[in-house]
């Protein structure tokens, strides 16, 4: 178990726990809410593999991620109000799960030769998308699409490793200088309230 | 034609009735319709067959459900009313294309060594994915994510299907004693409204 | 570049529009626009190519689908009023588009051996999946399902397009026949407010 595969776990028990928590809120069964908490946790995973032909996917590949899920959802069930009066801890979990998640994104891009621009997608598919899957599957418009810096950590933090890529340094440290650019400008957003522009239609 | 090809045939079109019928209660035109039917039909096994790496997957590699999805929303268009009186008669269907889906999944899953989480994953993803799609694409929630034993009863069959499997047992047999199963299971709780449980939150 | 090839951007940009115009309405942030407007021009394509097993999708394989949809996503979000009111242009445009992805589809399909039925599913497919995920992550029922000739246009050019082949015709003569009869029966259609059959329910 190395370092960053722990940081992995830890994003994975985080974005977990987010499925599981809006399964709860929506009424969804026992079945509806694990089922939010493995796709919120691999969905983006699962996506970038089968977009580069990375056969089987990370869902099928590595059982950790389906245990992590059914182990938080148990929790998340029974004890869901203890979990909403956790938030700030999980929204930290989650910005660590953002970071360590564009380094896997972008590298697994890099190793498939899908060029820096499509490694970059990649880092931004695999941070994301198991978020929206979930936002879809509860009948709401993808947060990742409305507001907060979010997608745009893992680019800004998928172009930073390509650049370390192309220059040479070595990945240990591009690993630990992109998750915690990541991590830190997810962090700071959150307490300062940073979105991106949005152009206000309504009256 | 085998038996089970004949029982997945009848899934099928219990399926694309299902798919179908949504269609014309949200109002959708005929290519709506028929889209709606062929999702719900095929959605699960072309899902499971892109995951697996099978190309090309089901919907391209076998016309049959093709046909039959189009002939079926035909019928729904023009009768849709004489269907909906119908409703215990493709509940049965529907009973028996999830336990042949739950096993054409499974089967899929060991035969392309994904380890027998992975083929269970695959027998709720055949069975459950159909529907999921259907009920996104008319903007509703998931009904297997909401209640009634849907999913877990691909679950619980797709576990038998690979205990039989690993013990030895001829294919004909588990295929015998998953289908039924699964369509007892289903048909019982149905008859009985089993559920999973749910967290209750609202007042 | 070729012909098709200006004429597929020319339909990128339509596409990449239409998603974005959506993006701004809905007071999606800027990461938002971009991503629908990116959604909306490749999802078609790149959904086509994974069915098929073309590694890796076209998102990865040319970077000008990325770049025209950014470039667009900048000029809607600044613009957007000024799009609003050139909406008869864009509706050409995409017109021009649908019958050039109907072509790019169903050549993918007769390429990667998936048989007529194939070819033409994958014509519908380029053509209108894009704009089907544009519509679920904005929380609507997709356009495509509800009215008018759109998807029906792509299946019937696509079915044109296989006679072409199977009768030995030109590949040139056959692009520019499919384009054109698919641009003139969706702008005819949009004129004469055309549409398929729909069943009435409700009261």
């Amino acid at each position: 178990m190395t370092i960053p595969y722990i940081l992995d776990m830890i994003g994975t028990v985080a974005f977990a726990v987010s499925g599981a928590l809006v399964g709860v809120r929506k009424e969804m069964d026992f079945y509806g809410v694990t089922f939010l908490a493995l796709v919120t946790a691999v969905g983006g995973g699962t996506t970038r593999d089968i977009m580069v032909g990375k056969i089987p996917p990370i869902i099928f590949a590595d059982y950790n991620y389906l245990i992590v899920s059914v182990v938080v959802s148990f929790a998340v069930f029974f004890y869901h109000k203890h979990f909403e009066s956790k938030m700030h801890l999980f929204l930290t979990m989650d910005a660590l799960g953002l970071g360590v998640f564009t380094v896997t994104g972008v590298s697994v891009g890099l190793a498939y030769d899908v060029g820096w621009a499509g490694a970059v997608m990649l880092a931004v598919i695999t941070g994301t998308f198991g978020g929206m899957f979930r936002d879809i599957l509860s009948k709401e418009i993808p947060l990742v699409l409305q507001k907060e810096i979010y997608a745009s950590a893992a680019m800004l933090g998928g172009i930073i490793y390509c650049l370390c890529h192309y220059a040479g340094i070595n990945k240990s440290i591009s690993f630990i200088l992109v998750t915690s650019f990541v991590f830190s400008l997810r962090m700071i957003s959150l307490r300062r309230k940073w979105g991106l522009p949005v152009v206000r239609i309504k009256q």
